[in-house]
This record gives structure tokens, C-alpha cells and sequence, in this order.
């Protein structure tokens, strides 16, 4: 019989397939391997074919837009939204509109082309996670802005265009729909418990450990109670905080290490799947706030989503996740970098 | 500069790109042709090779689970719910969840495995929609489901397992959440305004005719204000009905030529794309209604989806709506059936 859960964040439900459930070897579909031919804007040595960098990491400080960097930010040349401008609401009949303002960079997260996350130095990854604070800061100056949102697509099948491995930023002058109704439920929760929903399932994920991954001095890994994709695992920091932004510097190191360790095993027990990942923090208004729990939610992509799923939001799941908790928390730890 | 539309029904924002809109050409994908090669369970003559049928169509009635049927709706043989038990729901500490319980059927739309809902003659899509109803009125005396979902997944890239056509339909024991967003926020409007939303959207996109794609009868086909895919089309019958199967013979009559329409127009512009289509239908514990205004959305699968639009469910989409109409609009109409 399979089972219906509930997400008790976003009231979403899922059908968990529990009687055939499907594990890592039943999923069929390419790896993500480098290739490494054609013109790559994002090596060194490209650097004028690019937009102007934002900010770059250069051991010796020196000159932009030149090689010599070990990571690398600049405005995406194909930007989904356009930062010059005003917004300009305005009516259309009974349909609403407004300028399309708002920033799209990306961040280039090493020179070396045959890289992935997965396989570079934490410390190398922690300068990421760097970067990113480091891009949020500076937006949020920016008072047209609601919400940052920080994800990275890995491999094609998840939406990556181009292999030399990066993460993305899009700040945006609304914040989301779904964003907005995850916020206001942890917000109800809080309401109703006087305590986070996020604080709360963090206590019970560790009592139960079944759905547990990893846990280190700040962050817990674990499978969610009802995931919409197999495989879907969540890093949460341990100790209440609403902006991965306002993070402490320990806190960066651990989830450098958690986040590089989470996609080593998954990379191990899938065989190099394409995957997506998206940093959940509070919307820039309410930035620090007693409700939300900011986190970071990994999306292996193994099967496709059909019609049922985009008519309903309601997702069929072929692997329980205490199955899939299974495989990662037995897939060896990488070697430490 | 690209325009931020808001969708009036949901709420959800979209990015439309305006300046370097993609016209059909520029979407790089595989045709959906039929093959043909290897055993198929929906062929005459391999009956037995799926769970009996619940409900066919035959010329002169006749023997079940033989050939001679010209529609056959049979259960899933790998079904993502139950139909036998109780729902027995219960908590899990904080979480919540019950039994699976449902119905998965698959509606065979033709014996004849070389064909597609778009070139079947109008008459047999008739009898999809037919069966359809049939089956919805069945599943609403089952007091345990809330919401029955109609779809279908056309190509492999739009979720199709078998390229045999076929459309799905499941019965579920709670209304899934997109579900009760759309009809909750329809009821908002109404209480608001007291008039259906849908039946505004109507006048005004009749008025503007730059969304219109064709017209009948009873129906009318557009590409809504602030579609999430490129090319997505909505069909809506032009008089206020809350619920699918309480259409009247006239509108399955005019519903089929439309949307047979509309695929050939969609296999004409795109090329043969993987598409869905999903019935928007109002929950069954509240079908007959003022607020609520059912509907067949249509959304070919031409771009990948990645971890930007499943993070915020805030889309990018680079064709506006009024770009993607024009083309289906000046497609010829097929020659009638």
C-alpha cells in the first residue's frame, strides 16, 4: 500500500511508493561527465567574453577581469530579469504587471574546467558559500529587492547550459509564491507552538534517525519526511537561524564540509547525477525573524515530472526517504580535502 | 526589458521574456514518433496483459477484454495509490500521513497503435472525453475521494512510459493543494467582485484578441496572460460551468474539434512536441459552483525546468504569450475529420 504524506511546511502532499520502492540502480538516465570541448566562457583566459566581474577571490588582490582567480561573479550575459530601471506596476485590464527588474548573476566557482563541487577542496567550497554572502550583502542595499534566491543546476538534464561548474543568483522585487507560503506557514506554526517548525523537526529527525544522513557540530543532513523526488536531502543548521546570510564563520566552514560530503555520496550512490540544489532563507524584509529556519534542499534529477505532477503539485515519489537516508548515510565519507 | 506578469488565478508571478523572444524554431528537442517496434500492452489482442477492463467501447457490445473495442479503460497495472482500504489517518510526531488510497485508471484512446489523439477523428476524441465523464461519475459515488484528475502525457519527455496513446486518470482521497489554491483564490475574486474570474478572463481576452488562438461554439482556446511555458494554452468553455463531466453533449462535441484542433496546431508550430494536458476541474465536494470555471490547460514540453523555477515556482518563460498565440493562430486548421 503506498502512503500519503504531508509536508508539514508547505501542506504539500506526496505519494510515497513503499511496497517496489525504487532504489539508486533503477533509475536510468546519463551521468554528468565534463566533456571539456568547445569555447567556455567561464575558463580563464575568457574572462573579456563575459560580463565585467562583479567580485572575484585573487590571492594577490590584482587586476579584473584577467586570470589569476579563484572564483569569479559576473552579471549572467543572458539575464533573466534587467537591473537598470524602475518597476512600474501597472494594471493591464484585470491582469497586473511590472517591469521585469532585478539581478541574475552567476558564480563561477573555479577556474579548473574538469571540476565539480562535489570534487573541489572544502575550502575551495566554503569560498563559495562566501561569495554568495558576500553577493547577498551587497544586494540587499538594493531597496527595490524582496528576495535573493541562490540554486546551482548541475549536469543538462537539470537545466545547466553550460558544464564549467557554477552557482546562480537572482534577486527579485517580489518575493515568491511558494517562498511566501513556506515563510507564512512556519510563521502559523510558530503561532500556534511558539516554537519553529523547522527547530521542531530537527529534534524529532534526530530522535527518530531513520531519515537521518550526517551531522556535524552545525549542521544536520536527512532526508525529508515527504520528499517529492527521490533521493531529496536537505542540509539544516542546528541552531535557529531565518538568512543563510547571517551565518557565522564556523557555521560556513561545516556546511563547506556537509554540503562537498552530501554531494560526494550522492554522486557515489547514484553514479554523477545531474542535480539542483536551492539555498530556502528568509525573504530580505524580514530577514531575521523567530519563524523561519533557512536551509538548503538538494534535488537529485531522476525521473521526469509529468502532468499530473505539474497539475497538482502533488508528486508521486518511487523511494521512501528512510530508504533513500539508507544508501547516502552508508555511502562512504569522502576523503577530507 | 522583460515584463514580471502576474497570473490572475494564482497569484503566480512569471518572467516573460519580451526582447529576444524564442520563436518555435529556437527550441532544440526530439520529434515524439511513433516507433511502433516491441510488444504493447494496449494492442489488440494483448488484453490480458493489462488489469481487466472497467469500461470499453465496442461497436455491437460484446465479449470483455477482446478485441473489437475502438476505447478501453482499464486500472493502471502500476498504479501510484490503492483502491482497497481505509484511509486511516494518522500523525507520526509532528507529521501526518494516511493510506494511499485512490483509483489510477488509463484510458486507451484507439486501438490503433500508429496513431495520435491529434489525428484521430474528431468523433473518436469525442469518445475520449466521453469516457472521461463516464469514469468521473463513477469514482464521485466513492465517498472517499475529494478530486479526480484527468491528464495526459503525450512523448516520453513529457512523462509517457508507453507511446501506445493514452490518457490518465486519477481519483484522490484529498484535494491537492494547486488544486484548492485555484479554486480558493477563484472564490476570492467572486466574493470580491461576484463574477467568475474565468468568465471575466474570457471577455476581456475576446475584446483584446491578441491571446485569442480560435473560437467556437463553446469554447475558446488562448494563450493565458501569464503562461509558465512557452506555447501553453488554455481551453474554456465560454458558458460559466464549474465541473468537467456536468458538460452537455453540444460542448463534448465542440470541446473534441477543439482541442484536436489545438494539438494539430501545437504538431504543426512545434514540430511534434511532448506535451501535457491536464482537466482543471472543480473538487467534487463543491461541483457545482459559481466561483470556479473548469478548463483543459495544454503545455507542450519544450524547455528543461530547473532549480530556479522549482525553488519559487516563479517561471521564466521566453516566448510571451501574445508572440506563441500568433503563431498558433496562423497555423491552418487541419482539414476536418
Amino acid at each position: 500500500m503506498p502512503e500519503l504524506r504531508k509536508d508539514p511546511i508547505t501542506g504539500r502532499w506526496v505519494i510515497i511508493a513503499t511496497d517496489r520502492a525504487k532504489r539508486p540502480t533503477d533509475f536510468v538516465r546519463e551521468k554528468v561527465e565534463i566533456r571539456g570541448s568547445g569555447f567556455c566562457p567561464f575558463c580563464p583566459g575568457n574572462e573579456s567574453k563575459t560580463p565585467p566581474e562583479i567580485l572575484a577571490y585573487r590571492k594577490d588582490g590584482g587586476q579584473r577581469d584577467v586570470p589569476g582567480w579563484s572564483l569569479r561573479v559576473v552579471a549572467n550575459k543572458f539575464p533573466a530579469l534587467g537591473i537598470e530601471g524602475t518597476l512600474n506596476r501597472q494594471g493591464e485590464g484585470l491582469y497586473d504587471k511590472m517591469n521585469g527588474i532585478g539581478a541574475h548573476e552567476v558564480i563561477i566557482e573555479t577556474p579548473d574546467h574538469q571540476m565539480t563541487l562535489a570534487r573541489l577542496p572544502a575550502r575551495a567550497v566554503e569560498d563559495v558559500l562566501w561569495a554568495f554572502r558576500d553577493r547577498v550583502l551587497d544586494l540587499k542595499k538594493d531597496r527595490r529587492f524582496k528576495y535573493i534566491l541562490i540554486f546551482k543546476n548541475h549536469g543538462e538534464a537539470a537545466g545547466a547550459s553550460l558544464e564549467h561548474t557554477h552557482s546562480q543568483l537572482i534577486a527579485l522585487p517580489v518575493v515568491p509564491k511558494r517562498v511566501r507560503e513556506e515563510v507564512d506557514n512556519a510563521k502559523e506554526y510558530y503561532n500556534f507552538k511558539e516554537r519553529c517548525i523547522f527547530c521542531d523537526i530537527i529534534r524529532q529527525e534526530l530522535e527518530d534517525g531513520v531519515r537521518l544522513i550526517a551531522e556535524n557540530s552545525d549542521f544536520i543532513a536527512l532526508a525529508p519526511y515527504a520528499p517529492r523526488f527521490p533521493f531529496e536531502m536537505w542540509i539544516v543548521p542546528k541552531v535557529h537561524q531565518s538568512a543563510f546570510e547571517e551565518s557565522q564563520k564556523h557555521e560556513f566552514e561545516q556546511l563547506a564540509i556537509m554540503l562537498k560530503d552530501m554531494l560526494s555520496r550522492l554522486d557515489k550512490v547514484l553514479d554523477l547525477p545531474a542535480y539542483n540544489y536551492i539555498v530556502h532563507t528568509s525573504p530580505i524584509p524580514e530577514a531575521t525573524n523567530d519563524y523561519y529556519h533557512w536551509h538548503l534542499e538538494i534535488m537529485p534529477k531522476l525521473t521526469k515530472v509529468a502532468g499530473f505532477e505539474w497539475g497538482t503539485g502533488f508528486y508521486i515519489n518511487p523511494t521512501p526517504p528512510e530508504e533513500s537516508a539508507k544508501f547516502l548515510r552508508e555511502a562512504l565519507a569522502p576523503v577530507p580535502a
